[in-house]
């Protein structure tokens, strides 16, 4: 979708990677619509998931967990790795479904989101409102097979005992601190504060852990890394994910949305309360905090209005802020890169992942 | 709730049985309550989870699963085999809670459902629709929170490498049966046809599977059941299942909402495409057809058309021959299970269990 996507977080053929992923998620799902063929089951389902995944999506979770086995030593890619890395991206396509929903979000990956696919598929013979309610209703259903699905993916991989036992409690915790972060930015949501401090606990837990952190924790893991390993990649992850979470909030407001797959408007609209708001509102004027309240989280917000919204934003310094805050936390992360006991060619990969995610535009 | 509940399907000291359960789900849930405890993290979920599950319920799934340990021969309840059982009512909170949110019921044993209460927890500085819809939002995530859980408790069960590696993939064949078996049954919702064999299926992987097969399946499976007695199980749980579903689908249209916790207006006013009302559609007459075609998922439907449409489902015949199928399924359970070689004791109780839930009136 964009040339300036983050760079690949894994070996020298990134591509290779990407394609034996999406391989291994492929040949599952495929699986799955075979066996309920012919039967009074919905075929559908599996094959709903197997467009969403194949719209689109970076697949940085899988990447990094491919990289996180790499610099703890693990060599290659077996497939039992593989799949588990495939697990995480079937996990993530449950939480992108249900934050659609939540989220009444009608475009993802420049694509109709799938509660909207839904309710047009199902609006033969149906009211408006009830093909928009079987539609989110559906989509929250698939999203729960896509959630049961990322375990089967695991369960299945071919793990060895201790492997399966090492990823398990790190898996659980991925789970449960991505679902808390969600319910408090859900909760935020359309009521934005001064709380920098509560904002910034969303995008710890709904980006930093989910996206950086436990990827790589999964993957070292597998290849049997200690405890002090993992510690050593949340020093380097947690900042590293705050600063992807802000650089996030930002193009959310400011970005292309033929970058970004997104309309410009649907952060304003929402009210999401991220540190970028939070910060607005805290250095604004009470003239600028009127307006900025007056206009986050309106509906039917105009082009127009997410202007003058924009340009209130940046008038109270909030985006230089956020770009400062950006550039520490890539600095703090670089520095516990630097210090820890990885392996080299990894560790490299890494540092460039990092620099390409801070400064990306999608 | 009522003193006709079916039958406990396990040993001497059901209520020890029970309790030991509940206090399996009460460590659980307390150990994350402490673990949020003084951190930016939301604590009322595991609050309003822990309430959602002390507000009632059978327990009848982790109940078949203790009977399932010991039927393979499994003695007594070790720890383990106490939180695997736990595991699946975690698992069915999750089911419910997501399945009032579909259903958009307000009542459930008794109280309002969760995502109602949240929507009145949330009411404050927010328009009626932007509560309902943080309450719809908020409990999907309570219930992905208890699907993720349930799992956090299986794998934290202290079950050996054999026991794990034999119960997950029947686990993970439970939950896509009752997903697949929850998206026919949302997509017939509010159509109701005379296609009685769709909706046989939509009861078999709903119910039958998911409340008695699989569980059974899983108690066995930590026993160190073979396939054959797997399959004797499922001789006996599959027309059992169905005779459940079938008793459940007329106290949703008959029964009484002191003894079934539940409006008696649901089902009727959802238009829930059960085997009951398939039969009914296909007997009628063109005049009753019509007449329940109209009635059939109303959503403001009264007491007086309730009562109308009562009359015309037992004037087709359709509760009479619902009947018999229950008879006939329960018949075939029984004899199944009095060929299979199980321990005998646990197999007379789940004689009585099968007894009793074909008669029960909640």
């Amino acid at each position: 979708m964009t040339t300036t996507a983050p760079a690949e977080p894994y070996g020298a053929d990134p591509d290779q990677a990407r394609a034996e992923v999406d391989s291994a998620l492929d040949a599952f799902l495929a699986d799955k619509a075979r066996a309920v063929a012919g039967q009074c089951m919905p075929g559908e389902m599996a094959a709903l998931l197997t467009d969403f995944l194949t719209a689109g999506g970076k697949r940085i979770r899988p990447l990094l967990c491919l990289n996180g086995w790499n610099l703890a030593g693990g060599r290659g890619r077996p497939l039992p790795v593989v799949r588990t890395a495939a697990s995480l991206e079937m996990f993530h396509a449950f939480c992108l479904i249900h934050d659609d929903v939540m989220d009444r979000s009608d475009t993802r990956r420049g694509h109709p989101t799938l509660h909207r696919a839904l309710a047009v598929r199902h609006a033969p013979g149906r009211t408006t409102t009830a093909a928009n309610r079987l539609g989110a209703s559906t989509a929250v259903l698939i999203g729960d097979l896509a959630l049961t699905w990322s375990d089967e993916l695991l369960h299945t991989a071919g793990l060895s005992h201790r492997q399966l036992t090492d990823v398990l409690p790190l898996l659980d915790a991925m789970r449960t601190e991505v679902m808390y972060g969600q319910y408090l930015d859900i909760i935020a949501t359309g009521a934005p504060t001064v709380d920098v401090g509560q904002a910034l606990a969303i995008c710890r837990y709904k980006t930093a852990k989910y996206t950086i952190e436990r990827p790589l924790h999964i993957g070292a893991a597998l290849a049997g890394a200690e405890q002090s390993l993992l510690d050593s990649l949340s020093a380097f992850a947690l900042p590293l994910g705050e600063a992807f979470q802000l650089r996030d909030d930002l193009l959310g407001v400011f970005g292309d949305p033929a970058h970004t797959g997104k309309p410009a408007l649907d952060d304003l609209r929402e009210g999401k309360a991220t540190v970028l708001i939070a910060l607005a509102l805290r250095h604004a004027t009470r003239t600028q905090a009127d307006q900025l309240r007056h206009l986050l989280g309106h509906r039917d917000l105009t082009h127009d209005q997410a202007a003058t919204a924009r340009g209130v934003i940046t008038a109270t310094g909030a985006v230089q802020q956020v770009e400062t805050m950006i550039t520490e936390r890539h600095g703090q992360a670089l520095n516990h890169l630097r210090a820890a006991p990885l392996e080299p060619t990894s560790a490299r990969l890494l540092e460039e992942f990092a620099d390409t995610a801070v400064r990306r535009s999608a």
